[in-house]
């Protein structure tokens, strides 16, 4: 029984959501939803494209491909209808706030939420989880970059003023980060002025924060991201238990593929609303259980 | 409300297990049980020590530090007892029959057990599972070492003829690996025997396995071990995702610390037999849920 996946969204990540699904051997794509539909991209010719997810079939699952401060907006519609939502929230302060109202709506509704599950909160909370359980005393650097960072670049083009931008996270060790801001203004914007907003955000208020004006901000692109997160702790008694976890993807595609393994799991839960850490590792995998207990553990 | 946890066994692991069982914020030591007493060790002064889990107060759980060949045998009469157990299993080819086989006997009795929750089949394994969750294809290599292997290492001071050993295991690369196995033989033992056994048991019948006898054991033992699990594969339709994961830890107090969690986690399933990927990783750690989530995700 072939899943039947909605993707919400195509910028960066629905494009990439598609892609996943679509590869996904287990699912069907159900169609892409957009605000707004003035042209029927080429690479989604056989793919029903519509306003509302009411105007595709049935829909088991949909991937939130939207920017992070609409996630509460569109899932409680969605779960209201009894359609599971998978997002990449990524405002860690917010997310466990966002988990407690998605969950008395899912409850509500028999649905189920998967919050912030892209990969940092996502599968990066999962290796801090885990880094924990084998060293539970010691510090966990989570170390981001370099690479254009998909919330923060999202935030910037938010801004008054701003036409494009790209948001580069450097990481300078042991957790700290450069942010490197690039963006390209309307005309007439007063540049000064989105410098301010742009520091004032609370994606950018804890970090260094450099912005640059450029012509145009295409050329720099490069959607290749990493993270190092490190751990030297205790177990037990035994100190000097030293774990690492590094990784170099590409940035939406790594966020899609981890939402669509959220969707998979998403139908094997009760309802209500669950992060990651909430669901059996095994449940975001396709295939039969006995046969990936085999091969994984 | 503390757990209360009994040790099984007081070997390498059981030793570690004892101290991370004090150290964990949660639970109480019940008690560690040997298979004969013969002395009352300094360090387990305030600790009763006894035969049987039947002379202890009451035990949630037991953390079964024996050989692995030894695990369904303790486990299974002692899950009939509904006490929930805990085991670091080690090889992979037959946990799952183990699970299955413990799954009854747990269903039965209302108990619980966790089977091959050690660092690998354990932490390693939700480790695999994650990196084929992001990308579901491709190829992972588990490199293990350099250092000694508690598993082939007990498995060698099984053979007749051999007074003590040590199993070191040296990585060369994409998951290959190298034995070298130093005996330490009892008077008259014919080493071309024993070294003939260790290389068809089944532990080391795949690997280049080299055996050497040395006049002391002891003096070569060094019980940090680690690993490098890597892998590079797909995230939708997108190439050259990579991933690393590398620890340098103690070994046993790893398996202990690890076995600690899954008791934990033990307490929070319903009845049956688990391993580690079917068990929400949350459930491995100590404290408030909320604030877990809060600080990890």
């Amino acid at each position: 029984m072939s899943l039947k996946v909605a993707v919400i969204g195509y910028g960066n990540i629905g494009k990439f959501a598609v892609e996943a699904v679509l590869a996904a051997p287990d699912m069907t794509l159900a169609g892409v939803v957009r605000r707004q539909i003035t042209e029927h991209p080429v690479e989604l010719a056989d793919i029903p494209l519509a306003t509302s997810v009411d105007e595709l079939g049935p829909v088991d699952a949909a991937l939130l491909c939207i920017p992070t401060r609409l996630v509460y907006q569109y899932a409680s519609k969605l779960l209201a209808k009894g359609i599971n939502t998978i997002d990449s929230f990524d405002i860690h302060g917010k997310l466990v706030d966002l988990r407690l109202e998605l969950d008395k709506i899912a409850r509500m509704h028999n649905s189920v939420a998967v919050v912030a599950s892209g990969w940092d909160p996502g599968t990066d909370s999962l290796i801090r989880a885990l880094f924990e359980l084998m060293a539970p005393k010691g510090i966990t650097y989570t170390n981001f970059g370099p690479g254009m960072s998909m919330g923060h670049t999202v935030a910037v083009k938010a801004i008054d003023g701003v036409e494009n931008a790209l948001s580069v996270t450097i990481p300078v060790g042991t957790g700290i980060h450069r942010r490197l801001v690039y963006v390209q203004l309307t005309s007439g914007a007063d540049f000064s002025s989105v410098e301010k907003q742009i520091k004032q955000d609370p994606y950018f208020a804890g970090d260094q924060t450099y912005v640059y004006q450029v012509n145009d901000v295409d050329s720099l692109k490069d959607m290749g991201h990493g993270v190092l997160i490190e751990r030297k702790g205790v177990a037990g008694k035994t100190d000097n238990q030293v774990f690492k976890y590094e990784m170099r993807v590409t940035n939406p595609a790594l966020t899609a593929q981890n939402m669509v393994a959220a969707a998979r799991a998403s139908v094997k839960q009760k309802p209500g609303a669950y992060t990651v850490l909430e669901i059996p590792v095994i449940h975001f995998l396709s295939g039969d259980r006995e046969a990936l207990l085999r091969r994984l553990v």
